[in-house]
């Protein structure tokens, strides 16, 4: 099954939690699993998204206690790495979505473009690197829930596993 | 649900194949989801005997790379931490199965014992420490698939989550 | 001593390069250690800098091979974990500066700045969480070598270790 | 220069902490760094034993605080990775002197022997691979401090870097 990640963090606006569970609802409808750093906020909206639709979620904990994932994660990993698991978030990923967030999001959002894993955007950071012009932001905005996760399927038929 | 682990290296003799497939269906059969670190040999044939039985089954890698799970792995968590990630399998798990085994799976037994996570043997490691009496080997042995299977699900129901 | 990290890309253009020069040498001069991500471009030109001015340089690699380290390094960490190794490189600092950069040097601003490291910026990059005006741009923007030095020992005779 | 490891854990016996103190001294006089795990018991007298022959010592620490480095750790990297670290204090290392020891220290044993970095044992774990005759234990059993370092600096001569 494809895995979409969700990303952004523990204390959202009330829009980006309403975005997060119309993601979680739709990645769940699309037969995709959630992946999510499996605390609060934006990742707790989206699993009780892709729950209420029947899917299957997975949370990577940022500390060794499997208690700390939210109530709607199924498979928790407990990583005890703390921060360094954002890289893990993202590299199990066919694309991640990413709603509002902190400097977390940010360090999630660069490790998935530097990976090539392609990042739709719901209202989150705006970067440039003054430096070159070959660091331009490659976020793939879009303003609603469906429109979010079409785009992070697209390709997905030609992609194995 | 309740996440016991399976460890074990790639390349296994008959016996060791055979214990991981039934170990793997005993989880299964159990309700567990299966973790394991997702490559071939030991883990391949536990998440086969986890997948003939209807289970869920996870590989935490230690590459990068999501397509070097083996077929049966359910859901994929492409780490790019290379040994690091033995702890990682351990951790998100409510105790573990050790299998025969080389060094990788000797270190994940020190890691389950440090974290206080039960550690069941099958034919697999022992050591004991010269240095004091504190350490001495607490892996749980048994001879059998199905002992092995009850012995680390001991507890399970005063276990949350 | 006081360590004091410098990230950027390995492929810096002529005046990131000069840059990381001077700012390595200007860190010997103020007794600190120089950390980074042991590799090329402005990680070797900064650790050049560092040992004509006879500093101490750490390179934390992201593979587990000594060898990839830049010959202006002293101590090497061989870490393995890929990207991960970014974390790392942040943590151990009392401050950072930003050289340029692309998708690993963005990622590693986002952990400084989560983390409450104070990030120095050389023609870096600039980013804006469009969600909140909790998130705004921290970076203290500077445009030489002995202000972003400067920048980043203020405060060091407060701090203990 | 050459980077020894010494690992062991934090509350060793008398003899393991003059033995600890002993390595120290002497990987110093030999012109190597020494690379610990940053804290107490024998992490802190290899360090001090290094200090007081004029040496540099490195301490890859569990934590992401800096401040909980022995007081003798020149370096310090605070990596936040908990037990993962463990991989890091290996890797970095030509051949890592064992001393006494619990489970980390056994996770260190495991994982240099599994990457074929040399491990020398100072009255520390024995084991055993019921399953195979592939993975004796590999360990250079020696009794004393100068005997510990100068097999762990054997082949330095040849090593690049």
């Amino acid at each position: 099954m494809l895995q979409i990640g969700v990303i952004g963090d523990s204390s959202p606006g009330m829009e980006g939690r309403r975005l997060a569970f119309e993601v979680g609802e739709k990645i769940a409808e699309a037969g995709c699993v959630l992946v999510c750093g499996g605390l609060g906020g934006v990742m707790e909206e989206a699993c009780r998204g892709a729950k209420s639709a029947g899917g299957i979620t997975v949370g990577i904990l940022p500390g060794a206690d499997n208690g700390a994932a939210n109530p709607y994660v199924d498979i928790v990993i407990a990583t005890g790495l703390g921060e360094a698991r954002n890289v893990l978030v993202v590299k199990s990923c066919f694309s991640v979505i990413a709603i509002e967030g902190g400097y977390g999001t940010l360090s999630e959002i660069a490790f998935a473009l530097k990976s090539g894993i392609r990042v739709i955007g719901l209202n989150t950071w705006k970067m440039n690197s003054t430096a070159s012009i070959d660091h331009e932001d490659e976020i793939i905005r879009v303003t609603n829930a469906r429109e979010a996760v079409d785009k992070a399927l697209q390709g997905m038929n030609s992609h194995s596993r």
